[in-house]
């Protein structure tokens, strides 16, 4: 029997709970949504008692499908005062699924001053006190967890920056291969932090597995689908070859790429930072320039990174990430990027959105552009040690803003604009305009379609087509996010005819379910609707839902292009 | 003629305009909500380009009528992202009036990084490039002026803390004496300061001065206005007696004197910053125990307060401030209170703001409770100079709770609550909920009745007759906060029948016009109407008309009160 744990930290109780039948075929964000939307009060404090944080594996986690093995979690965000999901790979989807957790929820909060850890096996969860490893990076608590506990044991743990609750803190889940993947955005690191959960440790020893109800429709389905991923140019070439970061030099050409804290839209250090490069550099430097974040994953879309020397320096090293310092703080040395990578997963921060706050910081004048020294500095001495300095940085690009007087400052809802200039891409507008979530282009992919021509092609100047493809991939986004899978399984799904039913198929098979294209399609429209209306319940209107003024009023370069959508259409977004 | 002055910032251009026939009626806070609401973008950045600060002088100001020299000023606020108009004594209302200037409109923002003065006399209004002056204090820049234009020099100034745009900076204006009253609330300074407006001098040699239409109807009501003035217990005794600060023993004695940041409603230091005990050091140390904000003050509720050397220490010695530093972060010293509020007046920054910042700061451990040296040296060193740590706290309590990760944080609409806890004194709870301004006292002052039986007694601990109450009191105070009254008229309006007819009876001889009662009551509900049309515009919602979730949970001594109002309720308060 699938089962709901459900830790109460008011009175430090744990339950094994029977899964609502509502609940039983939802999976992933579609679960971790319905909860969070069913149980916290919109207007809650992020950090006080009355919210909570869940998590929940995909629908096919566990199972052998390819890059299923990713874990939804979700709560109020203290970023963006709205519902958040954020979904990660790693080793714990899997395990959850394995032990037929169908969602672990997090509520209330400690007396005292107290920190605790959670243990989860097959017998349920239980709560321990935890003085030992706080304080610590995620890095050395994995290392002391597997020590302890076996190399084998899962962790999903907070860094420093959700130990101090800001707004910036992410939730690292262990991966294969010991080193860590995020639930990146939107703070939820700083709510595992107000709970204060310092780690979840979970040990899938005697676990019941996953049941197939029909296994052999399950692996014919799985073939057809890990075909389609590798036959894809994007998935089974582009991304194993030179990671997310091929997408420097493309969206440099395209006049996308945000530069010097979104002034202009192509990056004169390109050539130093790509995946190119990047690829060369790994290769030459003896690390590995293919890793898959979660056993399953055919894509391994990320690597090994090591120094000059040789020596292991970073991995996980996305092109969010490397934009965000390379491109937008004008730093062209790849190693200091990958040094502050390191240590943002090791104190727990979102690179994203950290990355963008140092631009707006840089803007300010807090430091020099182009400095990536002092950018590992700043997050050492400063974000790690929690000094107000660091604290500001640490709390996100809006904070940076709002404490300097700057009003450049790329955020929606809070939340800091990623990697692709919505006025010269600008399907991705409309994404992160609309988007519960805030500021995010997992949401809502247009990229796909607007520069790499997959699933078709709409111009990113104009804008013909952009919010009903913005409108398209979000639906189809939010059903992906509740199969626990990979979203670059989009390429191949907007390109190649088979695969997506071979993914319905996969999900028929598994719960001996019956689900059309349509079904999964109003999965994902009744998930947006869930989320939005959380987010006008907390006080979000459509006010909400649009870009910073700079980006109507200051075009940007190359192409000159400014954000021209008007609010009503902006608004038509939610007609469906 | 009456006239509008317009500075243009972009271009640098000053135009002085006709008055058009739609504000002609209109003055104060009736005026200045009503040219942002019509001008300003509500979902403008607060600090870029399309917002405009504008300032008017009451209806009657310029007149021989006592009380009525208050200056308004409006914007988009910063720190709540709402509208905002806050009022002023000082000496500029009444130059103002007599130089026929309806409204000042200062829009646009420079070029490049250069900082400019404005010049106002008899000929309109022009711009001056400023560098001697920048990052001054308020003290020094009005003794510069003084110097340099004379005694008789009218500024209005911000100070350190407006030049960098922090989200508490006040604005300030030169009073009789040549010292300062403030626009505290809501972040005008910063929006000052996003102008590059260090300060606005006014020469009034040459004024055309106010025409009275019915010079002996005016003057025979004034006197019976006065006389009221005078006769009111409060207006006429307590407040001239004891200032502002003689409600620290009767909020204690209510349990509605919030303390250690908003935990207990007594306090047990109140003997030692009463203001009974700041009378008696006052005389005693050779201070002025009256003091008037403005010409035609006969309540003069202001003070000298000298160090116990006998030296000028500070004046404008409010409750509020004593309060917030004193049994909000539980310190017992008067004087180092003293000093704190004569460090933020010279920086320019709101006390209130400050106050409970450092309150939710010294929750935070920043710095010990009751901590007065502290608090002195954090202003100076850190706020004064624009640290991180000094920028946070100058960024108002809500800013200092999210970078901290604390959930006490006494805000409403991010602007912090004053001085009377709304469990134990809940009509004000209702104002500070659904005042368009955020939480303020002064929006809608229920302690009027709550606590002082003015206006006729409602149970301050029980919900009946609370929102009509808080209602009626914000209708007429939009209107009397249009007239250039200040607001103590109240006490005399609620209980001495002559009163209000007195008052509407100069506005009519001052215009020759034939407004009724019901004509002022329409005026107070437009203009709070007005107000919130731009709010909701903006963004904001009925959820940002909630107290923070702690007053619901948490029990305050010594009636062991909560905040018991339903959304319902609350959302009531709008039916008129």
């Amino acid at each position: 029997m699938d089962k709901i744990l459900r830790v109460n930290l008011n009175d430090l109780t744990t339950r094994v709970e029977e899964v609502p039948s509502e609940w039983a075929g939802l999976g992933g964000r579609a679960l971790t949504s319905t909860i969070v939307a069913k149980e916290v009060p919109p207007t809650c404090h992020a950090l006080g008692p009355n919210n909570k944080l869940v998590f929940a594996p995909g629908l096919l986690s566990g199972t052998a499908s390819s890059n299923s093995g990713r874990l939804s979690a979700g709560a109020k965000s203290p970023l963006t005062g709205g519902i958040k999901e954020s979904n990660v790979g790693g080793t714990a989807a899997q395990m959850f699924a394995r032990l037929r957790i169908h969602a672990l929820i997090i509520e209330g909060m400690p007396k005292g001053d107290g920190w605790y850890s959670l243990r989860i096996n097959k017998e349920g969860v239980s709560i321990q006190e935890e003085t030992g490893l706080l304080g610590l990076g995620n890095f050395a608590v994995i290392d002391a967890l597997q020590s302890l506990l076996g190399k084998k044991t899962g962790v999903i743990v907070i860094g420093p920056v959700g130990e101090m609750r800001l707004s910036s803190a992410n939730i690292s889940v262990k991966d294969p291969s010991g080193k860590i993947r995020s639930h990146g955005r939107g703070g939820l690191g700083a709510v595992m932090g107000s709970k204060r959960i310092k780690f979840i440790s979970i040990d899938d020893e005697g676990a019941p597995g996953i049941q197939i109800a029909d296994p052999e429709k399950f692996k014919a389905a799985s073939r057809v689908f890990t075909k389609a991923l590798m036959d894809h140019p994007v998935s089974g070439q582009g991304l194993p070859t030179y990671g997310t970061n091929v997408l420097v030099n493309i969206l440099h050409e395209a006049g996308g790429l945000p530069t010097r804290n979104f002034t202009y839209g192509q990056f004169d250090g390109h050539e130093q930072i790509c995946g190119e490069t990047m690829h060369d550099t790994i290769v030459a430097r003896g690390g590995k320039p293919r890793h898959g974040c979660h056993a399953g994953c055919v894509i391994q879309c990320s690597q090994v990174y090591n120094d000059k020397d040789g020596q292991y320096l970073t991995s996980g090293f996305e092109y969010e990430t490397i934009w965000g310092l390379g491109a937008n703080c004008l730093i062209k040395e790849l190693d200091d990027i990958a040094q502050a990578d390191s240590v943002m997963d090791d104190l727990g921060i979102d690179s994203i959105e950290t990355a963008v706050a140092f631009g707006v910081a840089m803007e300010a004048g807090l430091l020099p552009w182009g400095d990536g020294k002092e950018v590992v500095r700043i997050l050492r001495d400063e974000i790690g040690k929690g000094t107000a300095l660091g604290r500001v940085i640490g709390s996100g690009a809006g904070a940076v803003g709002r404490t300097y007087g700057v009003t450049r400052v790329p955020v929606v809802k809070n939340q800091a604009i990623p990697a692709y200039d919505p006025r010269s891409v600008k399907g991705i507008g409309i994404t992160y305009c609309t988007s519960p979530m805030g500021a995010d282009h997992t949401a809502g992919y247009t990229i796909a379609t607007n520069i790499l021509n997959v699933g078709g092609q709409v111009d990113p100047l104009k804008k013909d087509g952009q919010i009903e493809l913005s409108r398209n991939l979000q639906i189809a986004t939010a059903a992906i996010d509740s199969t626990g899978m990979c979203i670059f399984i989009a390429f191949p799904a907007l390109d190649i005819p088979e695969c997506l039913p071979a993914l319905i198929d996969m999900i028929n098979a598994r719960f001996g379910a019956s689900l059309t294209g349509d079904d999964v399609v109003n999965l994902g429209k009744t998930i947006l609707k869930t989320e939005r209306a959380f987010n006008l319940a907390a006080g979000l209107t459509a006010a909400d839902d649009r870009l910073p003024e700079f980006f109507k009023s200051d075009p940007v370069a190359p192409h000159q292009a400014v954000w021209d959508f008007t609010n009503e259409e902006i608004d038509a977004f939610w007609d469906f």
